[in-house]
C-alpha cells in the first residue's frame, strides 16, 4: 500500500513515523513538505499541559489531551532511543500563578473545575509559589501546581522525528503538495508543485492551516481550518532563572514561560490573533509579552533577547482537532490541532496511523472525526 | 606620504575619503577594518540634531555639532553625486514632545537655553504637535520644533562612503589592526592581526571604543574611551505613520523615532547602558523602548518588528570627541564621538584630514584635542 502524508509539522511527522513503523514491509510512506517543521512547530513553546490548560466545555478534548500526555514518556523514550537525539522533554509540572485578586479568582474557578474532573492539582499561596520559583514577583497572589504537566522542545522533537521517519523507511519529498488526484471518486495520488504525481492508496492531510488549499478536493471535504497567529519570544539566561513551565494570568492576560532543560533558553508566549495568513511580528505583540512576563518575573528584563517569531495555529470551527476519514474515500484528515499540536503528537500518531492502516483507532480519538461538521449532523464535540 | 586609517566606522570612512581626495597623488590612504561599518554605525538611528540634543555645559560641542550640520547638505550632495547612491538624508526638522507636565517643564528649560544661545526653535502646544504628527497620543502636552535638524540612514551613508573611498583611491584592507609600529619615537606603521606590517608616515586611530586596544602605544597616548551600549529597534510600516524625526520625553525617559524617507523603516532608540563590551540585546531594553514609543504613538503596536541590535558608542572622559595629534608623533586620534558620530562625520572628515595632511584645521574642532586630558592640563572643554 502506498501512503502519502502531506505536511511535516509535528503531527504529520509523528503520524508518518508510526505508519511506516506499524505498516510493515508492504506499506510505503512518503512525507511531502517543502520545508519540514517550519510552521507552527518551529515557533511553538512545546507545553504538555492538559491539566493546566483545561477549558470549560472541552471535556472530550481533555480526555484526548490526557491520553496523549500519558503516552509522552514512552513516545519520547522510543524516539530518543531510535535516533540518539535529545528532545528536551521534561515532566516536572506546570505552575500557574495569579497576578492580582481577579486573576486569583479565575484560577480558583479553574481549580474547582479541575477537582470536579478528578484531576490532580494543588492550590498554592503566593509564598508557596515563590518557594517553587524564587524569581516570581513578590506581589504574585497564589497559584496552582499541576504536577504531571511538562514540556518538550518542539524544534528538537521535530528534528528527531524526521530522523525517526528516515530510519523507519519514510521517504521525504521536499516539495509542496499542490493538489489531490481523484479517480473513480477516491483518492489516487498527490500532485506536487512541479507537476509530478505521487500515486497513493491513502493520503493523510496534515497541512495545518493550509489543509483546505489543495486542488481537486470536492467542496466540503475539509472542514474550514483557519490560521490563528501566535507570537513567541525566545530569551536566554546564563544563570538559573526558572525551574519549570510557568503560566500566569496578569490582569486577565495569559502569558507563559517555558524553560529548556539544558541550554538556558526560555520561551515566552503567546499571543492569539485572527488575522489570516499573517506571520509578521508586531511591536505590540512583543510589548505585551514582555510586559506580562515582567510583571510575573521582574528579572526578565535582564535576560538576553534571542529571537521572536510568529506562527499560525490551525483552528477548526470548534477549535478541536479534526482526525478521521474524510467523505472522499482514501483521504484521512489530521489537522485543526490548534494550540495542542505538540501535546497531541503521540495520540495523533497512534490514531492517524490506525486510520491509514485500518487498525484499531483509540476510543478517545473517535469524537474528533470530521463527520461532526457534516451538514446533516448536529455537532456533539465540546457541547 | 603613506597614511593608514584604523577603523571604518562613519568617522574613519569620512576621514579616509576626505584625506585621499585632498591629499592628491603623493598621498596613499589605506583603510583597515575587518568589517567596515559593522559597529555603532550599523546600529545608529542617524539623527542630525544639534539643536534638539543640546545639553547644558556642552557649548563647545554645540558649536562643533552646528558646524557639522551646516556642512551636511554639501557633504551628502558630494557623496551622492560621486557614488550615485542615496543616503536617506533629510533636513525637515526635529519635533520634541513632552508626555506629561514634568516632561514639559524639562522641554521649557531646554527651550530657554536654546533661545539664550540664539538657536532657532519654536514652542508648540500639544495640538500643534499633533497637527505636525497626527499619530501622536492625544495626551502629549507640548513640544519644540527645531526646523533645521534632520537625519540620514547611517547604513546607506556608510555604504556610499565606502564607495566614495574606493573611487578616490583609498585602499581597503579587511583585516584587524593589532598594533602600532613605533620607530625613533614616532609612528612608523600598523601591524595587522596576521603579522603583516603596513608602513605609514601618519596613522589615524578611529576605532571607536576599541581605540585604546592597540599594542605598541606608550601609556597615556589614547585617552580612556569607554563603550556605552545602545539598543535600537527597527520597525516597518506600510502606511504613512511618522513625518519627521520625533524625540520624546516620557516620564523623564527619552525615546526617539526616526522615519526613513522611502522604505517604511522607523528606527526606535535608544537606551544608554555602561556595561563594557556587551552587545547583547536584553528583554528589558526592548521593553523600555516599546513602552515609551507606545506612550507617544499608540499606533506603534501595529507596526511590524524588523530588527533589534545593540551597538557601542565610544565615550571619552568628558563625552566629547577626541580629535587631534597624539603625544606620539605621526599619530592622529579621531574617536570618542559618543552619540554624535553620524552628525559629526562631515566636520570630523574636514578636521582629521587637515590634521593628517598638515592643512588648516577648522577652528571649531581645536577644543577637542587629546591634549585636554594631559595630566599637566586642566580640562577646558565643556567646563
Amino acid at each position: 500500500m502506498e501512503i502519502v502524508v502531506i505536511g511535516a509539522g509535528i503531527v504529520g511527522l509523528a503520524a508518518a513515523w508510526r505508519t511506516a513503523q506499524r505498516g510493515g514491509p508492504d506499506v510505503t510512506v512518503t512525507l511531502v513538505d517543502p520545508e519540514p517543521a517550519s510552521g507552527a512547530t518551529s515557533v511553538a513553546a512545546g507545553m504538555i499541559t492538559p491539566v493546566g490548560e483545561l477549558a470549560y466545555g472541552e471535556e472530550a478534548l481533555l480526555r484526548l489531551n490526557l491520553a496523549s500526555r500519558d503516552r509522552y514518556d514512552a513516545f519520547i523514550a522510543e524516539v530518543e532511543e531510535l535516533t540518539g537525539a535529545r528532545t528536551g522533554y521534561r515532566d516536572d509540572g506546570l505552575l500557574q500563578v495569579a497576578f492580582d485578586a481577579d486573576d486569583l479568582a479565575v484560577l480558583d474557578d479553574l481549580r474547582r473545575f479541575q477537582a470536579s474532573l478528578g484531576l490532580p492539582v494543588e492550590a498554592l499561596t503566593g509564598r508557596e509559589c515563590r518557594k517553587l520559583e524564587p524569581m516570581l514577583a513578590p506581589g504574585v497572589r497564589g497559584g496552582l501546581l499541576a504536577p504531571r504537566d511538562g514540556s518538550v522542545d518542539p524544534r528538537r522533537l521535530a528534528a528527531a522525528l524526521l530522523t525517526a521517519c528516515e530510519k523507519s523507511g519514510v521517504r521525504p519529498v521536499r516539495s509542496a503538495a499542490k493538489g489531490v488526484v481523484v479517480e473513480r471518486d477516491a483518492v489516487a495520488g498527490v500532485r506536487l508543485a512541479d507537476g509530478t504525481v505521487l500515486r497513493a492508496d491513502r493520503v493523510l492531510l496534515a497541512a495545518g492551516p493550509w489543509s483546505g488549499d489543495l486542488e481537486g478536493l470536492p467542496d466540503g471535504t475539509v472542514p474550514s481550518v483557519r490560521p490563528v497567529k501566535g507570537q513567541v519570544i525566545r530569551l536566554r539566561t546564563r544563570v538559573p532563572f526558572l525551574r519549570r513551565c510557568t503560566r500566569g494570568l496578569v490582569k486577565g492576560s495569559p502569558v507563559y514561560l517555558v524553560p529548556r532543560a539544558d541550554d538556558g533558553e526560555i520561551v515566552l508566549g503567546a499571543t492569539q490573533e485572527e488575522l489570516g495568513f499573517d506571520t509578521r511580528v508586531t511591536a505590540g505583540g512583543l510589548w505585551e509579552l514582555l510586559r506580562d512576563a515582567r510583571e510575573l518575573f521582574p528579572g526578565v528584563t535582564e535576560l538576553e533577547f534571542a529571537e521572536v517569531r510568529a506562527g499560525l495555529r490551525p483552528g477548526s470551527p470548534d477549535n478541536a482537532p479534526v482526525m478521521g476519514a474524510a467523505a472522499l474515500p482514501g483521504l484521512v484528515l489530521g489537522t485543526g490541532h490548534f494550540r495542542h499540536g505538540v501535546l497531541l503528537a503521540p495520540v495523533s500518531a497512534d490514531a492517524l496511523s490506525a486510520m491509514l492502516l485500518d487498525g484499531p483507532v483509540p476510543e478517545v480519538a473517535r469524537p474528533f472525526s470530521p463527520e461532526r461538521f457534516s451538514p446533516e449532523r448536529i455537532p456533539e464535540v465540546n457541547r
